[in-house]
């Protein structure tokens, strides 16, 4: 099969190597394909005038997307593949598949961090030590605090499983609110207003979907208790992010940690720099260096050999829910 | 018996109340005891004129001693003792326990957080923050790591207990070496040097005793390979803190998180305060002020009721060891 990956310009750490194929490709059995590689937008559109497969990140897939005549399978190297919507410019031919599934370890460390920094009022324990001034603030352990998940995917999952055995009291908000075992509740999205109320640590961990846009926003923020706080490693534009630094900023949220942004990189004169008792971090919460591409690619051959011999493809994305 | 709190002058939330003694003597069927609660110096001593028993932080034991004519027991309301040895102002007919045991679930979370954070290259980001940079920088999960904890007493044992369940490899060094479940490995103290020098991150959660005094001087954190992360929960005293700066600042070590300090509070003008990729809180990894005064009560009264029936006394300090 005649396969190309296209990787981001200048990106040492992320772009996939000769060498991690011919790895993942002899542990798949899969020797025999033809592949190219490439980083420039010429070199992909020469390659996709023959490619049967592409794997690439998302800035390489945006509109307009080159002739792809013999394209059956566009592997996204990211779990988000938000800014592709509608779809309607990728070729109808092809199937769109996301690398879901290899950030859940890497996520819930970060996740199970942050909610460790907001219990231990870290946010303030930090803005002191800048100014160089000894002001202990105690708190108790994670142990006991109601912590609700918003989207139980691989991020959330890893994210219940390390906070419930931190004995923290777990409840998951999803699309159809099916039951997760390490969630003492979950309970579809409809009941998120009365959740919200009940809430000490609120964690955004679902997809940017037209349902998930804007479903933090400045009424829904307002619901949860003074002093709770809040983590996003889902998508920026889940929560109303001026909503989010006004109840920061007036006191009435005790904390968050944010890992990702409405528009990233996050301009150098953002409010969200400087807001009161946030930390915020690049979108570094869920990708690790050593293992992301021999995953990517050992995902991208179980796709690959789906597609071969017509079974489903895991990770294909729904274009109607968003992923 | 007569028993007398001496509780630190304007400590709203450590100071124990009358109402948590008598939740406490009820719960221990203790309620014939003849109780005074105070903060002054000259109200100890008065007390101490009569007092059996004696409840009082560190800063009130320290010398001079008032005459205690029939105290039998002083039950100290922190784990460590050090800043009372060699403990020889104290009445020698009175037995001196500690409140060791209470700090290990806040401590636990305490510790898994300042590794997750250094793991996650917190320093550098948070530093990043604070000058409105967007410069990612991507990590690995904790798993597999090597995690060296020094003392495994409580707040080793939590920190033990916690980072094994993340997958770390865990090597636990104590005085006598004896093995510990949660560590793969247990060794003696003198196994020091060698240990160092396999560490991805050193915790240290041991008492300051005449022989942990400067256990980590400059010659052994420098041991320590290049990019390893240094955690401090124990005391300030067992590192020398200007090797530890000069490493941190020479970019040798990779990131440290310090809660305890030689000097307390830590003076403005000290240079840890501005120490490259040094995360500092003041003293408030172990405390739970929710739990604390609860707790230490409950462990008086333990210790009373071992001296009653001249049972072994829990927690009843080794005036040569030193905790």
């Amino acid at each position: 099969m005649r396969i190309h990956i296209q990787n981001a310009p200048d990106d040492p750490l992320f772009a996939i190597t000769g060498l991690q194929w011919d790895e993942a490709a002899a542990c798949a059995g899969a020797a025999r394909h033809s592949l190219t590689i490439a980083e420039t937008k010429e070199s992909l559109a020469a390659a996709l005038a023959a490619a049967e497969a592409l794997i690439a990140p998302p800035a390489a897939l945006a509109a307009p997307f080159p002739p792809a005549p013999h394209l059956r399978l566009i592997f996204c190297t990211t779990a988000g593949v938000d800014v592709l919507a509608p779809f309607t410019h990728l070729p109808p031919h092809a199937v769109l598949v996301c690398n879901r599934g290899i950030h859940g370890e890497k996520a819930g460390d970060y996740a199970i961090m942050a909610l460790l920094m907001l219990a231990a009022h870290m946010p303030a324990l930090l803005a002191a030590q800048q100014e160089a001034r000894w002001e202990p603030r105690y708190s108790s352990p994670l142990s006991g605090r109601r912590l609700t998940i918003i989207g139980l995917g691989p991020l959330g999952a890893a994210a219940a499983a390390r906070a419930s055995a931190f004995g923290m009291i777990v409840t998951g908000l999803t699309r159809t609110g099916a039951s997760h075992s390490p969630c003492a509740a979950t309970l579809p999205i409809t009941a998120l207003d009365e959740t919200l109320a009940a809430t000490d640590f609120l964690l955004l961990a679902c997809p940017l979907t037209p349902a998930t846009r804007n479903l933090l926003d400045r009424r829904r923020l307002s619901l949860l208790p003074s002093g709770a706080g809040v983590v996003n490693i889902g998508r920026g534009a889940v929560l109303d992010e001026e909503a989010l630094a006004d109840l920061l900023d007036a006191g009435h949220l005790g904390g968050a940690v944010l890992d990702v942004f409405a528009r990233e990189p996050l301009p150098p004169d953002h409010r969200l720099w400087r807001t009161r008792n946030l930390v915020l971090t690049p979108h570094i919460s869920a990708d690790d260096p050593a293992t992301y591409n021999p995953r990517t690619l050992d995902r991208f051959f179980a796709a690959l050999a789906a597609l071969a011999c017509g079974a489903p493809i895991p990770n294909a994305v729904d274009f109607a829910r968003g992923y």
